[in-house]
């Protein structure tokens, strides 16, 4: 059984010799290294980022709080494969909702891709001959998988391990001139690969995981402005998530057994030189590491200790486009156009991905924040506790409960329900009408980490106030989010909470627009 | 090869003789309605909804219409599984952002669940046994699948057909008390049923689709509201899309073979009997054609012909908690209290999909619209076409597209672009700048059916406007949508487009708040 013993754990190994040119293993590298566990790395490096926690707080390993937050649990039917629980599914999708705003002003355009391909398809990308243990197969149990032609009769099928293949068929699908180029897809499918049992722990060390990957096809000439592009995307998502400092390391044409030109090398090596130079961060070079069909910029993110561990890669490829026979049409005269293949050029592949693991990231995230949310991710972002259980209170508070979510009010006559537009935001407030005292209702909210505990009693009935105790916001996020959530609130209070932050009064009218400026300053 | 050859094709047959109590494959029949494609069909089923298209334009399958707009392509890779497109992914995406904008208000909480379990799980639900036919099978390829002990070592994995299973184990592996129920999971997983090759067709036959899948784990007394709520969710989906007349068929417990005691079937039917009769649509009985394991209320779609199509069911199962052996706390005194089993209590579930397959709803979409989408799902949402190329022209273009996307203005020093938060609305705007004459532009972009075609030249420079062709935005949707238009055109201009909509004149800064009313009143 060949596995990738050699493969460094991402987030662990401050600098690693990279085997290069291991057969075709090496194409794997991008993804190996964004997204999966090698045997190699030891059981207690499922704690990742103790490190970059901001915070004076002890470090606790992501699993742990994970279950007090009711992120995720594991079963035993489905090893390496955690059963997201409302909460977690909740962080899982405004990442990738996230993400998929920045998509549009970045000029990717999202894609779904099947899970299962022919074995042909596998043969073609070179994963069925290279990368068959980690690999699952897959196979009709009745009746039997006959295709409908061109492609051998009843074959089996992989489930995929990552995007590539699925996206150069898209590419190949369609016909592309020069003036279109780039095409930038990005992809949320979930991805599986076979690691061993006993390497599997938590959210970092799984067989199924989901990638916020992107396939660039450029032409040759283009690929400084798209690597500029992706250094600016990872600094911006670095920034917004106050993961702090990072480098930048690049790695280049190996000695021998590279595919392509030295020509194309040298230029691809140049755009790469010149986006790293006009950046803001240090880069250090890692001369001869890059893979044989490509070199590329690993992103690396240094720790309170000064160490290095890696993130998200930049991975170029002049070999898969190749494989799969794309080509573009390009007019003479162009910078591309070659005599050789008249009107028809073939398109650089750029592998990317900023999280790279969503699993890993969000493993990240919980002992990054210590299980204290920013607002904008927080499963558990408010919640109203009544201080009387009278009928007027219970009422104001289902009216608050619907206004700081966002809903649309019930129609009284007929009890309808109005369609939310996905542009209106939405929160997600609990409410606590319990008979216990508030001095309990108060501690349980504390207890599950809410941003915002609002509390309601008779006498805020007669001013249409709220108090809202903003403790739980206040120590959440990273260093610089205390500083703009007290903007925020002065902005709108016309005053700060400095006076009691546990009891900041509030109208319940000038709620939501308070919660929307927090979603919308990533607070 | 058992295959479910007497299962009717959700979309063409009218009303049709269920066999019940098929051992335990009628527990698939609500998914399997839902979603999969069955032998029996024939080719030219998959043109579903000529009927529902209340435009004049003749009828035009929905493959031919995906083909031109470029929603999806097949491959012979993955039979069965079309590729989509960015188009065709943006309209789903805005399928599920639609959805999960309600699932707020109804009290759904999104999950995110394996893709393949093992073994041992699908013989737990049954599926192992009798759904053998349409699964797929799993194996890893190199690593063994070892297990982490307590199931079976080394077992095979089934790639799931369905979500239920694992949203039993979600509800397991947390403790629940009766205060907390109902407990509601949605689920927008991949699902793969190996139906037979010569079957696959388009978006209608597929192998691989996705479910608006939930599934309600409730008291036995809570059935009814539970099941108003699913109805009101499902006039309110019927009603946004323009999707016309439906009906509602109650079918009730079988003479013989059923699971579960004559008084919870009779209390379960009373409530849905109860909800329907509450209701404002008419309903029809058919008597003894429930399945084994609960009755359903299938809603089914009446063309213009005034036959019916099955679209969504809403299924109850007494059978599912039982094999999982899923239950809750009660406390004596409660009307679930059973002095049996003290303490405890077995959830009733109900599964229910609204869409039931995206795919098929897209399909369904496609051919009903006629390639017009309404603003709110198109992916052609408007494009810019320049009079003039020069220089102060294409600056204001380039101005233009940002505001109308909705992007922040790039920092002009620094190049910086700012993260977008995902409550900040973008739309797909394009540019035409091309040298080509503005009429063929316009031709062009009426081609691609833009709904909105913004005109912008050197006059335009002067007052800061932009002249309009809002007539493919008049032609698209269904019916109430002209008059919905001309409303929201209106508040915004000030007058109507009734003079010429070939060119309505506007504020360039006005376009941004027009774009978010049409997507915020579905238009």
């Amino acid at each position: 059984m060949r596995r990738f013993n050699h493969m460094p754990h991402p987030l662990r190994i401050q600098s690693t010799f990279y085997a290069n040119n291991l057969a075709y293993t090496a194409i794997f590298r991008l993804t190996s290294i964004l997204a999966r566990d090698c045997s190699c790395a030891t059981a207690e490096s499922s704690s990742l980022s103790s490190k970059y926690s901001k915070t004076s707080q002890p470090h606790v390993d992501h699993r742990v709080l994970a279950t007090a937050q009711k992120l995720f649990t594991p079963s035993p039917y489905a090893p390496g494969s955690p059963l997201f629980l409302p909460n977690g599914t909740h962080v899982i999708n405004k990442l990738i909702s996230f993400l998929r705003a920045q998509y549009r002003q970045y000029g990717f355009r999202e894609v779904l891709t099947p899970n299962i391909y022919k074995k042909s398809l596998w043969e073609v990308s070179g994963h069925w001959q290279n990368y068959k243990d980690d690999m699952y197969e897959v196979r009709g149990r009745g009746a039997t998988g006959e295709t409908e032609g061109e492609i051998g009769e009843d074959e089996s099928y992989g489930l995929k391990p990552m995007n590539c293949p699925g996206h150069c068929l898209l590419f190949k699908s369609q016909n592309h001139s020069y003036k279109e180029l780039p095409v930038r897809y990005a992809d949320f499918s979930p991805l599986h690969r076979n690691e061993v049992s006993g390497s599997l722990s938590g959210l970092t060390r799984v067989r199924r995981f989901h990638q916020d990957d992107g396939h660039i096809f450029c032409r040759p000439h283009q690929i400084g402005k798209e690597i500029a592009s992706a250094l600016s995307f990872v600094d911006m998502v670095m920034n917004t998530f106050g993961l702090g400092q990072y480098r930048l390391v690049l790695s280049t044409r190996p000695e021998k057994d590279f595919i392509g030109s030295i020509e194309l090398w040298d230029s691809a090596e140049a755009q790469l030189r010149d986006a790293l130079n006009d950046g803001r961060r240090t880069w250090e070079l890692n001369a001869g590491d890059g893979a044989f069909y490509g070199p590329k910029i690993d992103i690396q993110l240094q720790d309170s200790d000064g160490k290095y561990h890696q993130l998200s890669t930049i991975q170029l490829d002049l070999n898969l486009p190749r494989r799969f026979g794309l080509e573009y049409h390009v007019a003479e005269g162009e910078p591309d156009y070659n005599p050789d293949t008249p009107g028809k050029a073939t398109p650089v592949l750029i592998h990317r991905a900023i999280f790279g693991s969503l699993e890993r990231f969000l493993a990240l995230l919980i002992e990054h924040y210590a299980g204290r949310w920013p607002f904008w991710l927080s499963p558990r972002q408010g919640i109203i506790l009544s201080v009387q259980q009278d009928e007027a209170v219970l009422r104001r508070v289902q009216e608050a409960l619907v206004q700081f979510s966002g809903f649309h009010p019930v129609d009284g006559d007929s009890g309808d329900i109005q369609p939310l537009s996905s542009s209106e935001t939405t929160f997600l407030i609990d409410v606590d009408t319990s008979n216990q005292s508030l001095g309990k209702k108060l501690q349980r909210a504390k207890q599950l980490k809410y941003n915002l505990i609002f509390v309601l009693g008779s006498r805020n009935l007669v001013d249409g106030t709220i108090e809202v105790d903003v403790t739980g916001q206040m120590q959440s996020g990273g260093d610089n989010t205390l500083g703009k959530f007290s903007q925020v609130v002065e902005s709108h209070l016309g005053m700060g909470f400095s006076e009691d932050p546990r009891a900041v009064k509030m109208k319940v009218d000038d709620v939501y627009s308070l919660l929307l400026q927090l979603e919308k300053k990533f607070l």
